[in-house]
């Protein structure tokens, strides 16, 4: 099966990352996935939220979408005063994706809020602001640690988030919003540079899917979570 | 390794399924797994939401805890104005897991609601709430069916949801509090009488886990939703 | 007249209630009143709102109806972001009622709320809640005296609810649904084993009504919630 | 037992009722009793909320207080997005008292709201809401006759509110909030010119009463609502 | 050209100024220009906002129309969750002109709110907060002073707001509804005794203005300020 | 007296505009003048809000700040559950501006929305949202016009906003943030390409100014836009 953008089945998008976008956050990073476009800032507070333990920091995200990131305007969600629930499950998956990245003892009693505002929506959303909202991270850390705040980096590994998903029984990775409103059955998996698992979410609204094709799903992201990590590493360099 | 309640590794809480709670509601269950209790009630309109295509129906969930269910109370999500981002998370999950059991072309233009509503949490009540859930919806359906406005069942598929999680490397199945507060992985999982998937959760906020043990908690999984299917037959009978 | 239950005009529905139905809280009770069911929960925590007096504690009380708890599905309060007028109204009743059996002082800065979540709602829920409240804030009393943080109980009285109504010009005790809404004049009344008034609502939608019929109603409660109260102390004994 | 003020035990406070203060509603009343100054306007507007049974109309109430209306400023509803739960009981109340005075039939499908804002509070704000709204709802029904849109008022009845409570044991009629803040007991009466009950809300947060004492009260009150009745009709005339 | 009310172009509608029309606020104004009718209250509370520099005060406005202030009822803003966009940007506008009359550190530690509540609107209302606000916050500080809180007042200037408006290209001073809503071009100015700007906003909707325009348009208001000022004085006599 | 950034006293800072940012509105702009960057994206829909006359169209502005836009991160609105009152002054300016550079008739019933989110701010947001957001406006349009769905353009004039402020007695052009909160006089100004004045606004938080100062603020900023609309032109062409 040919794509309408020219890539294989296991080939991501263009990946396009920019470092110091807004100059105000302590890590700032515009990301763009083929026409997918987030903004992920990552800000440093000197409080914890109150169920954190004492002595340990917070690792958190808040996930949006502008008005107009997609091909219709929504309304935005201050004038339906309601979080939208997918952006709700989003942001929990991203901040528990980047909180399993850093030890949070040696971060000390700080939180890190990293803020993910997709500009542009053409799928991947989710995964483009692991990804971006990542290296985000890792520079805000970086910062505490140049300005002597902390000895070392809190940032334990590379963590990278890539989608598969299943169009007409073919496995493909990296699904723009054309393919991926075809797609029976959609996987989003988060993980790290020794190709652990962090994070896994399966979907088959489409049809119900074996294990077999999970496993094979996996398999993909992780080929493409093993690029996203080279580019982070091109970035950010070998050693966090 | 030995549980605190004495259970195999590989073994279901006591689970006790009461039909028809609510006189009412067109579906009516409340499920226990273990201490976790579960009322869930399905309600028929005749109306869909817009953005449903023409001739078909809908089917959506919603969850929430009683503000007394677990060891502390908590603030009712309207005392703080704002739906609890987790049940916001833990709904969606349970509106797709009962989506993909029906086919919404037989189901006509037509909306069930299931309403989850944790009594007591202990532990997996987003799964016991999938589990639950179906019985009510394959019963309002069923009503449906019986008034003579659906010539046949529009539920396609039996399907069951289940936890596992991985306590100091060992997978255990269907963890009540004490353990899943102690577990370094957790996964979710719903699935057909077919044992094929339909959603599938893994999270590793305590340490991030393998393909191959990914695969091994899919396995438990599969375990729990074939018994707990087995349970629903016994109820529903063979034929939906 | 006849009753559709077959009830004579002065005679309560069956009632039965069942302690400890959920595990956790320091006080549980579900009470069904005919086909009402009100799941009561009384939590204690060990602070008080701010307009408390010193050295006093506070007893408050939260109402709410599952979305299917009536013959119709309901949107939750959550949904609209409002609390229902309704809820706010009857809430603010069964803790007048509560707070008005309890010696503040004797209970010290702790706040004890009782939940009542409808799970089922067939008429007079606010006054089976005032009653299966009652029942929970009492045990959770007891419960503190029990672990020793208080010496004796606060709770200065027994106290239960019922409700009358005038229906075709006849007065009725202990309205189910169908009843309710054909009554005329509806009247609620909490008392205490002296069968003194503690809270009286009474209102005339339909036709106003005398001093006099008023009166018979507030007999006919009382002969309810002697017979209330009798049930209470053969849960709780004779003595608080 | 002298009052503050210098009235007997059955004494209402002056009573000052200014019409047409706003010139825009179709109804509009300024109402001082003693120092609780109440501004309330009746709007007519042609059409109905969804409840209301076809060819029938609809009499609501809304009530609010000024955030300076008592000693200390309050925040506003708004400010902190729920309308307040005493707001909401006073406000049922008043809509079910109006209501209770309107043939809904003969009013058509329109609505009429009576909007009470409490400028100045200093006790009875609720009763003073009933009498001063009553005066505005019946000058809006007479303007529908009078500009020929109904052939007659359907207002049925002369309505007043007024409350009692027991100070140190004694009776007293029409508390101000110096005495309210002080009574064991406070019960609140809604009636018509026949002296016929329309709404009754007695509480005893202080104490509990007896069905004797319970009657005084409302004695006083009738006496009371018979003395305000008598106002509005200095001010309506005797035929409605 | 010749106004409906037969003033002249640069004349002031008749302005009607009560003190102590409420008698808890430290400061309160009833004030009516024409048929815009503003109930004013200056609260003094011990403590400021967070963002206050210590050893300084904060003065702030809130603004509001009753519901049935206009020819059209409309709903309360906690109807609809949300403080209306004209009354956010309205109540700023007269929050930052009663701020700009105030020495903040010779306030102290305390914050002073003025509540402006529109009871009738025909508008001007901005304005006619101003100008009451004014005269409210000045009482209210007066008092501070009689009560030995503070030395002497930190009311710097006096402060009056009016508005102006081009109507078939001639410039014309305060404006009822009636001209307001044929008027091209709109201006607010807040101004202090010396004839000094505090407050300016102008609005070309109707179709733009030159700076030759505007400046008229100004003059016009310090007239009508100058003669506001007059009536502040009238009330708190020359000296603040 | 020198500016920190080396500009004279009536010297813009560099504007860079970028056309096309987004792909999927109608028409998008992100305008970068000095440090403030804001993405300006305007929407076509085919309907009117309810008060919009028959036959006309409308345009309107929502406009936000990202959360960490500033130098702290402040929360989001939807996490407070309120439009900040800043932001609801500020796109109320940005849509009267708009609005007035539009024929609403020419327009037909469609709403034009310029959704202004502040990806990063240092002073002068609200009046580069004019500028960035009209000229997604006049693209919109344009394509309207491409489609064929209008004969012409709607837009009747070139917009532009800018705002100046007087610090240490000078008056100044486009203050970024170091300068605006020095500033004891701050205005924005909004003028067509003929120089006439559409907004315009002046604040003397600091302290009050002449009429003589007010227009030697004017005629800076008539400097100020009429380069920035030579910028339009640039972008757009001499014609609309």
């Amino acid at each position: 099966m040919t794509r309408a953008d020219g890539r294989k089945y296991n080939e991501l998008r263009p990946v396009e990352i920019t470092t110091g976008f807004i100059k105000f956050a302590e890590g700032s990073v515009l990301i763009r996935c083929g026409d997918t476009v987030v903004l992920c800032n990552a800000s440093v507070e000197e409080r914890v939220p109150p169920h954190v333990a004492p002595g340990c920091g917070w690792v958190t995200a808040e996930y949006s979408m502008l008005p107009r990131a997609n091909r219709q305007r929504s309304r935005r969600d201050i004038d339906k005063l309601k979080l939208s629930g997918r952006s709700a499950e989003i942001q929990r998956l991203i901040g528990r994706s980047l909180r399993a990245a850093v030890d949070r003892r040696l971060l000390g009693e700080r939180t890190i809020t990293v803020d993910c505002d997709v500009l542009q929506g053409d799928g991947g959303t989710r995964t483009a602001s692991v990804t971006g909202g990542f290296i985000a991270l890792a520079l805000a850390c970086r910062k505490l640690v140049e300005e002597g705040v902390l000895p070392r980096t809190p940032v334990k590994h590379f963590v990278a988030g890539i989608s598969a998903g299943i169009i007409d029984d073919a496995p493909m990775l990296d699904l723009p919003y054309s393919e991926d409103s075809r797609a029976m059955v959609d996987l989003n998996c988060v993980m790290n540079e020794l190709g652990e698992i962090i994070e896994l979410q399966g979907t088959g609204e489409g049809r119900a899917f074996t294990a077999a094709e999970q496993q094979e799903l996996v398999e993909l992201c992780a080929k493409g979570c093993r690029e996203l990590i080279r580019k982070e590493k091109d970035i950010l360099g070998e050693v966090l």
